[in-house]
């Protein structure tokens, strides 16, 4: 395998802020940044992409459900695919980095590989996704499911806002490129903005993710008795916001506790609130993310075991329910070392991470080897305009990508 | 002073639900109970209490602001009024005994008095006030603070939905009775259902007031910093929602060990909530009650003090602000004994209360002695429609204000 020619820097390389700006310009809902599955600026925005992956000397397709595919074919129809991408649809009102980020550094990467002339001995496919966030479908991953054949038709059966479904819009798509080939995919790689403070704090541009945080979703309904303020003593009272603040304690202290793990009580509402009635009942959430599945769920148990102790010494009913469990989704740690040495070579070190949020990563780990390059974002903010990561870690990304791509330690059994 | 002959039992009188059910129907918005001041329904429910007053031997006046005024006179120009009285406006889909209760009762009291015809040597008047509850101009005691000639320019100046002034509303209104004669008031009583559980934990029909409480009202804001829930460390959070619930539980813990004291947080609001969002902002209210103002203020100030100390150590900010800070009413010590008395002589014992919610009393106590007599209801149940108080119980407040308003203890300077 050759080696390819990184002495060039590209932290003045234009493109990559010019690229985001151009992409962030293209919304359905102006002046903020927001494009969903299959809507009209989702089109726009894939006609620009298309342009740069051909600059980038990839050749274009696009699949029945919008994703874009820069890929460079390898010669040898036998060979398996490297892929390598992330998302261009964007939450409400989104910062420009989340998703395009990935789709912009791996063209970039690619574009070095071309010109270096350097031949490989696998397929390598950038694609942008046309699904991740999730917003039309209130659901996630529909584009990169598609991509890997495994959406379902529990999923197709999804409406939107104005009752079509998700088979109906993918059917009704008429893309703009042709059908891409079939592939073997050999493994993927995914850049993306941390979405968090630790790259920040640890003052580094990269780190490896070596896997996506499961999920479970509690939610807590509390019953106490509402009563007058003035005129319940205090030892005659069965507070449910009392209680459940003693919950939101319970999270916090046995989620800084445990390994590895977040916990947090996002929402909290009493129930007809007035600030002269005692509340009698109160709901809130628990969200609890965990790499390990096991972990997160003996940490579930020991939780709610505790929740109930607490509000039943308080003379207090309770019932949780758990509207979302999402498993973890493991990197694979020969592609891990492999990055984290890319990434050494560049910055000196490699913290490894788990990733909190879900990924299209999570997706493609169902058929394949999956990794993760994290790029640090100022003060761990997302999912708003003021998302933001610099040029010059980004470049480094780009760099990364490029050593990686065009190293990329097939298996053995591959 | 002669004795009023009370051998009769009243437990059976019918006049006191049938009453309270007849008044019950009248109402601005049916299905449920809503009467507000000067409303139509005010004016129906005016007429028929006229005509229970008229039967109870009482002359009927009505002022400028609709307080419908049953008057016995005793003869004497020189002597001065005692006044007994309630509400007989409602909150929304009120009960049918949080004010018309004492109304009721006080004209059955003056029945039985006129019946033994027994000679007072003071006028009495049982005063049914147009308005308590505020629900029409959101504020309270338009009614009594009329009635002893406190409503001032500020107050007549408040409008309605419709932008009608207090001061417009009464000098639009046209009474349909008299209006009441000058008077000097020697005192006055107020029968009401306690709106807590107290007396139905003693097991016991009635109990005296010894003082209205004074509140606090506290709005406090909790900023910390919003964070993505599945990528920010427990380390690294400054979680809003985690110091406010510490705070709710230094508001049980502090407010339990006060004497005489309720402190309740009744509200609380994330700032944008999200079940996946580390809550960046809090606000909550705090409702504090006790009968003396110092001790309150006292409390007041440690809670605030504990409370930014707690929020300070978790790097939140805090900001306390205080919407409402109402002085608390004293009974009168004398009427309090005499009261007791009458009351002790039919139940054995008499417990002395705290109002933790306010009365016209508040505002007679501006300008002459009151006292208040509680009557056990159901559950601590009020402004409900399912508030409940027994016949036996009201019948007892009967009896015991025929006993009270039949031997005032006049003051010795009066």
């Amino acid at each position: 395998m050759g080696l390819l020619d990184l002495s060039g820097k590209l932290s003045a390389d234009p493109r990559i802020q010019g690229w985001l700006d151009e992409l962030n310009a293209i919304t359905d809902e102006p002046p903020g940044l927001t494009r969903t599955f299959l809507s009209p600026a989702l089109g726009r925005a894939k006609r620009v992409v298309a342009g740069w992956m051909r600059d980038a000397g990839l050749d274009v397709f696009e699949d029945q459900a919008g994703n874009l595919i820069g890929r460079r074919d390898c010669g040898n129809p036998e060979a398996g695919t490297v892929a390598c991408g992330s998302h261009i649809d964007s939450v409400r009102n989104a910062g420009r980095f989340d998703g395009p980020m990935g789709v912009v550094a791996g063209i970039l990467a690619m574009d070095r590989i071309s010109k270096s002339g350097l031949k490989l001995p696998y397929h390598v496919e950038i694609v942008a996704f046309a699904d991740e966030e999730g917003v039309r479908f209130q659901t996630t991953y529909l584009g990169s499911r598609f991509y890997i054949d495994h959406l379902g038709e529990l999923e197709k059966a999804v409406a939107d806002a104005e009752g079509v479904t998700v088979g109906q819009a993918i059917a009704a798509h008429v893309p703009e490129f042709p059908s891409p080939p079939a592939r073997e995919l050999a493994g993927y790689v995914e850049a993306h903005i941390e979405q968090g403070p630790v790259l920040e704090k640890k003052n580094l541009a990269l780190g490896v993710v070596t896997a996506i945080a499961g999920q479970t979703r509690a939610r807590v309904v509390v019953r106490g008795k509402a009563g007058h303020a003035g005129t319940t003593p205090m030892t005659m009272r069965r507070d449910a916001l009392a209680g459940a603040a003693e919950c939101v304690l319970l999270v916090e202290k046995m989620g800084a506790a445990a390994k590895g793990l977040v916990a947090t009580v996002g929402q909290i509402d009493v129930r007809t609130p007035a600030s002269n009635v005692i509340p009698g009942e109160v709901q809130f959430t628990i969200d609890i993310r965990h790499a390990d599945n096991a972990e997160r769920q003996r940490f579930c148990r020991s939780l709610f075991a505790e929740i109930e102790k607490s509000l039943h010494a308080r003379k207090l009913e309770s019932r949780i329910q758990i509207p979302l469990a999402a498993p973890a989704a493991k990197c694979s740690p020969r592609l891990c070392d492999r990055l984290a040495e890319v990434v050494e070579a560049r910055q000196g070190s490699c913290p490894r991470l788990v990733s909190g949020a879900g990924h299209d990563a999570v997706a493609l780990a169902e058929v394949t080897e999956v990794v993760m390059l994290f790029v640090r974002c100022r003060d761990g903010l997302s999912h708003h305009p003021e998302e933001f990561a610099s040029n010059e870690d980004i470049a480094l990304a780009v760099d990364t990508l490029a050593d990686f791509l065009a190293n990329f330690p097939l298996s053995e059994n591959a």
